[in-house]
């Protein structure tokens, strides 16, 4: 995505809290969630880190981040377990005291009490928030996030930051129209390379992004175009297509 | 994992190189793999970054991850199209010329010669490496991946790296004896925060994680402890076993 693109977006950061993903334990099942998410509604995903459950780094990249992104999402570690530090590290970052809140804890009591399990010391830290910051609803298992400045602060099992991350789409605004075109060539990249390069040359204002695919014995390459100018695309995809003909090149448009 | 643990390790960090894997286009498959092949040979994954194809953030983030990382591993963007430009941002950021390498060269032609495909002028791109850098060996597709200083320069395409990576083990030293024991328990994770809590207390050397499951209607804890010490990782998994059947919660150790 080139500047004159960007700038026109929104753009955010997704921050990944846990030792688990960074020692190969769990694979990650969010960022994919959340990058396609902020595709659709075009909040551009500008950068993700991945980092481990210690109180230092999170305070410094959570702050960091807070500065050089519109959005941060942050996943994991807000649980009840002892290794579970995200909540008490951004309100530490903002200065903010982390106290029981009274609707948190409303919220937990009814889930638990369903669920006939005690509403113990461990599980009432979940209820713990910085103070002032808004609720995010967990319709699954009850535990809120929540929202402070402009970090929005997520679970780490994707069941349920998947579900939770409906009640934070219309909170987050990006623009509405950027248009992607898929086209996928039966050739290698090499094959490609250089009518795609003359082509980029023409349209600055169009991301054209190369992506081979390698099943042996098949190889082949998919273009994606990507701009928030519906009629640049439309150009850009026709001029490349015109050239895979003279090349003779077989490709399909998707 | 707390800091007398870390201290005896080697320290890493993952650069992934895609604006495909930040628009969710594609779902990464490479960090989870990189982390498990450094896990098993006592590399320690501090950070994992992933960022966009442009010139000055790529050479920033190369030049910090040099300078606090022991190892580095790069993926994405040493392909032979015009949004593939690792190879320069590395060269540039230490001031290295980037060339057609012999050895790269020959490679390239064999591999092409063999397939019968013409090696054109996007092809060579890829035989185009820093000044002085080493080569790593490509089994499956002959465009080799390359160590420049302690970053260790890798493709995006998931098969490929994998078939790389065997080739930079032995270059990567870590310690061999990091012990892991798993514990399943069948109760939630707010059931055993308490008691967890108390034994990392007891047991500062070993990092104990707590990552919950959930598969309703089943739900249920993973605790995972992790050290340098195979006689604390005893000590600390027989504590918690004990402690788990005081409070008659059901677990199995794996």
């Amino acid at each position: 995505m080139n500047n004159s693109q960007k700038k026109s977006l929104s753009s955010a950061c997704i921050l990944v809290i846990g030792n688990e993903i960074l020692s190969g334990r769990t694979e990650d099942k969010n960022i994919n969630f959340i990058a396609k998410r902020c595709d659709e509604i075009g909040v551009s995903i500008d950068e993700v880190r991945i980092i481990p459950d210690e109180i230092k780094i999170i305070k410094d990249t959570v702050l960091f981040c807070h500065k050089n992104f519109d959005y941060v999402f942050t996943t994991g570690g807000i649980g009840p377990t002892h290794d579970d530090i995200t909540t008490e590290c951004i309100g530490s970052a903002f200065n903010l005291e982390v106290e029981v809140n009274k609707e948190a804890l409303k919220r937990l009591k009814a889930h638990y009490n369903k669920l006939k399990v005690e509403l113990n010391e461990s599980r009432i830290k979940m209820a713990k928030i910085p103070k002032g910051a808004e609720l995010i609803d967990n319709p699954v298992s009850s535990a809120p996030g929540f929202i402070v400045e402009n970090i929005f602060v997520l679970p780490g099992v994707p069941k349920i930051l998947q579900a939770m991350f409906n009640g934070i789409e219309d909170k987050i605004r990006g623009v509405t129209n950027i248009v992607s075109k898929n086209i996928v060539v039966y050739s290698a990249e090499g094959e490609i390379a250089e009518l795609l390069e003359s082509i980029q040359g023409k349209y600055p204002d169009v991301s054209i992004g190369s992506y081979p695919y390698f099943r042996p014995p098949d190889v082949g390459t998919n273009i994606v175009l990507r701009s928030i100018h519906q009629n640049l695309i439309s150009e850009a995809t026709i001029a490349i297509c015109k050239k895979l003909k003279e090349y003779k090149i077989q490709f399909e448009k998707t």
